[in-house]
């Protein structure tokens, strides 16, 4: 079950009866509504760190932006997506970038708590389902959950951002010459931008991918927030237990395989298709091309650095990156997009339904209906979603098809590149990307924890009948 | 169950033993695998309708057409998609336009004769697993079920296409100025294309949309030939026993629906999307704009007739028409698409999903698991299909990411349209197409097939395990 990351000791069990206080306490209320508290914690944000940036002070020349930047940008943050349609540095003031960078930090730290909190209920409840929870089980303390999940949360998400922190900083003493105080500050604000997977930078000049004592840590931490914190949880847990991956859990293999499959597909379309791309390989020798295929593979997956070769490459490999994009990253992670989890339930029913199996099973486990149903809902809902706002885009700016989509597909997962539909000249297009930037973020896991936990007994099971598919 | 398009008393149950003469017999095969069968079935045909378009004798001027244009015209003529990449009047003899209009025919009959088939093979297999079928219902006389599904296409086929030709002469005599030979050439080249869904024309002129006597009886066997021919079945035995809507069966109802829905939208999208285009609407009064809208909405769904207008549409109409191609028509029609029962299947795995429902009903019936299975196996399989032949268009010809996906749904849903990337400039693209066709026509229906009918019992049922999706 979903306890895996959840060993059993790091639950101090509370018995005594104190159920009134608690009924009162966000803590128990979070644990009892998830799906509906991370929307109304997201839409809060949104409206303060809107208000934030409108003030003149939020801005270089203190003048007030407009609204429909103020509100893209601060969606963009919050949703960790990073698409900026105003230079960073030069547009939004100190205090503007400290509310980027707190939005972003609220907006990693909110999506992974309560997508962990909608897991751990989903599971219970499918548990329940099987009577394979014992009664102790079942009467777990929800609000030692909720603080136990959130302990694991900021204690993962701060290691690792201090790891980012001060393996850039020489770096950047490099680059800046010296400067500490500018160092400093451009290390913080990569550390937390690349683990969320946001990818606003501090001077507007993208990673600095040629330097790779700056672009590896990056790199690296912004992979790591693509898989999400429960897989890194199993994977130094199992590491540090001394044993081998075979011990690890079904979520995290199947998270690294299909994670693995996808980056190695994109390498392959970079060294392949995009070859002779001047912006992207500049003629280098294999072993830098190798190493900016990797970044170029990895990078679209969600975190959205490094931004100058992106409009320049091809148009069938803008295509190629929407799907990768769409796809996104790790469940309960700030990665976006259907997750790789949900694109590995939807092959393995293919793979299972063309062999002439009836179970979908997977490393010697079986997947569960509901699970099933979710990641069909969540596919099919979410492509339409994306082909609609495409549709939109392409009406509001006249935007080709494949320019439109791939900004659609950037905003849904969260991607954080553009190829300049993004537009403050057109706000309504602004809106639409907004509008996809949120479902991206919230819909998936609210999507899962609807269809996770079915609310209505059927009162009739009609007998089946025929219908002719396909 | 799928026995209600064959009321009992249609079959003659003939239990005398003579089976070592039946398993020899090409019914008996055609019973037991129709999967395989279907596809030797296309193949040969394919083979030797590209054979008889090469030989001079097939073309106006007695020259021999070039390979790629000669198998690209036998799978379009074939598959009943009816892209034409030469004028069909100009560059084929009447020779070579009886092998098509030949090859279309027998492209139709086989597909719904094979597909019927599999649709009971699928039937009998999901009654057996639920015990729902007597021992005397297994033993259905397999020899004699071939023997009625053929009558019955037959007979479907050849009515329609005779009251098609017998509505379209008069009118056709009109614009022909009173040439009866040419008037009834092009009725019996019409009356095939039209049930069949094939677009290739005679006189290389399109749809005389104008000329509603000639337009009207075209639309609607093409709209009938979408339909697939249980459904009309269904239709005209429930009205010839004066019964009403209530006592369609599922199969009926949800085809019916569907195809309304899809058909209400598109037209909703042309009346207000392409309200201004010249070529499609010509300025016209509101009740020629409806008829023109209605036609626009109907055919490319599949029969890709009246080509005029069609490259002329703006951008995210081409987007719009390669979905509603990518859909396509009714399952065991000579339509394409992933077909109207598809999609509904997994829109109403969604709705369930949504609404905290474990049942996946409609019209107080239930949809078996595996239909839901081959549904998800089909679209996802599909969806990946036309965006690696898209793509392949793309680097092939440069087309952009919006033409790319026009032909290839077009190629897929059988639609028979093209906005110029089906072209014989470009072999490499037309062998592309051709296959994408293939595909379209066999593909869903070997899945149903593969999928409907598990061939593994599962010799260990594992554990069901947590994965985190969404
Ligand atoms: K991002
Ligand atoms: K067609």
């Amino acid at each position: 079950g979903y306890a895996w990351w959840f060993s059993t000791d790091m639950f101090r069990t509370d018995n005594t009866d104190e159920r009134t206080a608690r009924k009162r306490s966000i803590g128990y209320r979070m644990s009892q509504h998830p799906g509906q508290l991370t929307i109304i914690y997201f839409l809060v944000l949104v409206a303060f760190v809107t208000a934030l940036l409108l003030t003149p002070i939020a801005t270089q020349d203190h003048t007030t932006t407009p609204f429909s930047t103020a509100f893209f940008t601060a969606v963009s943050a919050l949703s960790t997506c990073g698409i900026s349609i105003v230079n960073t540095t030069q547009h939004w003031s100190i205090f503007g970038q400290v509310v980027l960078i707190f939005a972003v930090q609220l907006g990693g730290l909110g999506v992974m708590t309560f997508a962990s909190l909608i897991a751990l209920a989903i599971n219970r409840h499918l548990k329940a389902t099987q009577r394979l929870l014992t009664a102790n089980e079942l009467g777990t303390n929800k609000l030692n959950e909720v603080r136990s999940v959130l302990a694991v949360v900021l204690t993962i998400t701060f290691s690792i951002e201090a790891i980012t922190f001060i393996s850039l900083f020489p770096g950047l003493s490099r680059v800046n010459k010296g400067d500490v105080g500018k160092s400093l500050w451009e290390s913080l604000f990569f550390a937390v931008m690349a683990y969320n997977n946001a990818g606003f930078t501090p001077d507007g000049a993208g990673l600095y991918v040629g330097r790779w004592e700056v672009g590896m840590p990056i790199m690296l931490s912004a992979f790591c927030g693509t898989l999400g914190f429960p897989v890194i949880l199993n994977l130094w847990r199992t590491a540090r237990a001394h044993k081998g991956p075979r011990h690890l859990n079904l979520h995290t293999k199947v998270t690294l395989l299909t994670t693995f499959i996808i980056v190695l597909i994109s390498l392959c379309w970079f060294l392949v298709v995009e070859w002779n791309n001047q912006a992207l390989f500049h003629d280098a020798n294999i072993e830098e091309r190798m190493r900016r295929g990797v970044v170029a593979a990895v990078m679209p997956r969600s975190s959205g650095f490094d931004l100058s070769w992106v409009p320049k490459v091809s148009e069938p490999t803008k295509v190629f990156m929407s799907l990768v994009m769409f796809i996104g990253g790790g469940s309960t992670s700030t990665a976006g997009g259907i997750r790789v989890t949900t694109l590995a339930v939807i092959f393995l029913v293919c793979k299972t339904a063309f062999s002439g199996h009836t179970d979908v099973n997977v490393f010697h486990r079986r997947i569960h209906t509901r699970v099933i149903m979710t990641a069909v809902s969540i596919t099919t809902s979410c492509l339409a979603l994306v082909f609609i706002a495409s549709i939109a885009l392409m009406m509001i700016e006249n935007a080709s098809f494949s320019h439109a989509l791939f900004d659609a597909c950037s905003a849904f997962g969260l991607g954080g590149y553009s190829v300049g539909v993004a537009n403050a000249d057109y706000p309504a297009s602004l809106y639409v990307l907004a509008f996809t930037m949120l479902i991206g973020r919230l819909g998936p896991m609210t999507i899962a924890y609807a269809v996770g936990r079915p609310n209505v007994v059927e009162a009739v099971h009609y007998p089946t009948d025929q219908i002719v598919v396909g």
